[in-house]
């Protein structure tokens, strides 16, 4: 543990994470969630709480491996709608929410986050297609 | 309306708005939510649904406009977080929600989306104070 590193965080204590691509700063996990395939989570791995306590140049960073989730994902999935959250609220551990969102998902056309307005359609992902894709968009970019 | 308006879109055809600040790019709106004070919206102008439809030069200058009204949401109004999110799945024109967390606010530590679980507490906004907070975090940045 570093001193970036909280003690009590459970981002920066990671377990079972299913890691899609990472390198010093950053890492790229899919989130196990059967409502929402292909959710993915870009995080920080310092322990930092909102955008702005990180320089412009971590910042920028941060956001193009966000982009670069949200290229793979649309090249890989064809979903109707891409979702971006940077939420906190709970976990106050700079982390980005990048989400798939299709017309017979779960909660469609709310947000993840409100009530469930159906069951959601079963999707199956590819995961090494969108770990390859998520690579190649951040080598293009 | 431009041929990057859509003739059925609300945020193309943009009334009685509270605009903070605003560009040929793009505009900052305070959101009139009672439940939520301090909530702005970062609006592309032109009728772009997701993020990698911009070229990157694009999504860098919206995304600084959107990290300069959290720095003068977090400058006047002292949340306790600030969430972030780009979602559109009913309105799919690009907008970024920037929101002021509080732990007495309606939904916290829920996302605004989430059903609320009290009655937010009231806390009142000094529009021209937010507004030259956007302005002076624009000139910075």
């Amino acid at each position: 543990m570093t001193s970036a590193q909280h003690p009590h965080c459970p981002l920066c204590q990671a377990r079972d994470e299913t890691v899609l691509w990472h390198d010093t700063k950053t890492r790229v996990v899919l989130v196990d969630d059967a409502n929402f395939p292909g959710f993915c989570r870009v995080i920080w791995n310092a322990h930092v709480a909102e955008m702005t306590d990180l320089p412009p140049a971590d910042r920028d960073a941060l956001m193009q491996r966000v982009f670069a989730v949200e290229a793979a994902q649309r090249r890989t999935l064809a979903p109707a709608k891409i979702n971006l959250a940077s939420l906190g609220n709970q976990v106050p551990h700079l982390h980005w929410h990048v989400i798939p969102r299709y017309r017979d998902d779960a909660c469609f056309p709310d947000a993840v986050w409100a009530a469930p307005r159906r069951a959601g359609a079963a999707r199956p992902v590819r995961v090494e297609a969108l770990a390859d894709a998520v690579r190649a968009a951040l080598t293009a970019g």
